[in-house]
């Protein structure tokens, strides 16, 4: 029997650091916001909204929401886009991607501005993953699932661990990150042949590839943790499930995060996190800024 | 007997490449241009600026050089970066780095147009490797690599590569190429335990651990192929040599490139190169400048 690393205390953790953070930097004067931009009304980004404003509010983090039509011109983006980059009592912007054919999402990532980056997407950001340096702000999903693992104390430095999937979001950044903390990383991927020969081999197994119970028990060994980052469809349950046949590996590893209740969970709180830490650099730059207007 | 992989036949066939694509830029009336920015007179600096030079001047490349005392200030040193960064007749800025201590590294580094940077230090480049898209240029020394075992069609795809360094230059773009052309990557590092169990599985090796004859004959597997980045100092034979004990290894392995006269060589090779591509994307921009001016 694996232990289970369930995505709620963790979540319970971070809101709690947060309230506080969130308070401090009230009592400068600095109120933590977020501005979401929405173009059309797409029911998964209205779903994932609904949720980041009750995280938000949980916390004490203010929320704009800006929202366009979906057949709304790029000048009109853009201006939109603008007006958020240049208001200073907007501390990060979270934009929904993919925008809508007659929007060039490109053009979007160059003009959001870096330190407004809280999810993730420009340059700054994933340069500063990619480097291990604490420029913008890493993906949520990758660093929510590297909160899971420290908040089980799952040993990192010196550990062998394998990662299927090679995505943006979760299998570079997740790699880079582990790799930072002294971990030796392999990527597995669809070009990858003998997928179990290589994860049995590790001591954190992270699955990120989007295929429904892609992972048995022959993928593991018994002192493995796995993280579970998949959120697939299951038609014989009609239910969300993870890559991970859960049913199968659980008895047989040393412990695995389910889906739901997992790290899906913690993902709106990085981002929650993520707009606190952008307010508390914003303020920490604010005497040079009265500086300039002086 | 391994086959050795020289350096010179890579840079022969790059350059025959290069003079082409001089030639049909020219006659679009496009002139490849490169500036090199110098702070100090660095003994290594001065010494790969002659080699950058002479590499240039080889296939019709044109070369600014930008000079500054070693103790110049940052106003100077700013005005000077911007003054290429603005000048439509350079296409490509090379900054030698690590910079007097007066200076702000991040600073010039932000302050360097991402189309210009040739040598991979920008956001965009950063960026641009670790989401395997072909926006700014990748470090010379990891694309160097890729070179050569393109040039001696080494398969990569569905192949396990190993690489002992994970630094900003070396292993972690090299890592993402590789995982780009579909090998199964894994990097190790300081903090790797028994390293060579886990090389001898690799069908590529490449090293760039910066330590004289790190890599002996327990490291290897016969079928496979080395990449020797390391240009260490050998106090026995007063010479130059690699990260691999290349006497030991080369009688037991498949292939293994030498050094001197291997990824070395070819490294200035691919700066010129990337000159080349800055001035091609400029030309491509060209009648979108037209058009906004008129």
């Amino acid at each position: 029997m694996a232990e289970v690393l369930k995505g709620a205390p963790v979540v319970k953790a971070l809101s709690e650091r947060m309230i506080r953070d969130v308070e401090e930097l009230r009592s400068q004067g600095i109120y933590p916001t977020i501005a979401i931009l929405r173009v059309g009304d797409r029911h998964d980004d209205v779903s994932y909204e609904n949720s980041a404003i009750k995280r938000c509010h949980a916390v004490g983090v203010r929320v704009v929401t800006l929202t366009l039509p979906a057949d709304a011109r790029q000048d009109e983006f853009d201006r939109a886009l603008s007006s958020l980059n240049n208001d200073p009592g907007v501390h990060g912007i979270l934009m929904f991607m993919p925008l809508p054919e007659q929007l060039d999402a490109e053009r979007a990532r160059m003009l959001l501005s870096p330190e407004k980056d809280v999810d993730g997407i420009t340059d700054r950001s994933l340069s500063g993953v990619f480097t291990s340096t604490d420029k913008g702000f890493p993906s949520c999903t990758a660093q929510a699932t590297m909160e899971m693992l420290h908040f089980y104390n799952i040993d990192i430095a010196r550990k062998k661990a394998a990662i299927i999937g090679r995505s943006l979001v979760i299998g570079r950044p997740v790699a880079m990150m582990l790799m930072h903390e002294n971990a030796t990383v392999v990527n597995c991927h669809t070009s990858t042949e003998n997928i179990p020969e290589i994860t049995r081999e590790a001591d954190i197994l992270i699955v990120a590839c989007g295929q429904l119970h892609f992972v048995g028990p022959e993928f593991t060994n018994p002192d493995q943790v796995i993280i579970d980052i998949g959120t697939d469809w299951d038609p014989e349950t009609e239910k969300i499930s993870g890559d991970v046949d859960f049913d199968r590996v659980e008895p047989v590893v040393r412990a695995i995060s389910p889906v739901p209740g997992g790290v899906g969970r913690i993902t709106t709180c990085v981002l929650v996190s993520h707009v606190i830490e952008a307010a508390r650099r914003y303020a920490k730059k604010q005497p040079l800024y009265t500086d300039a207007t002086k």
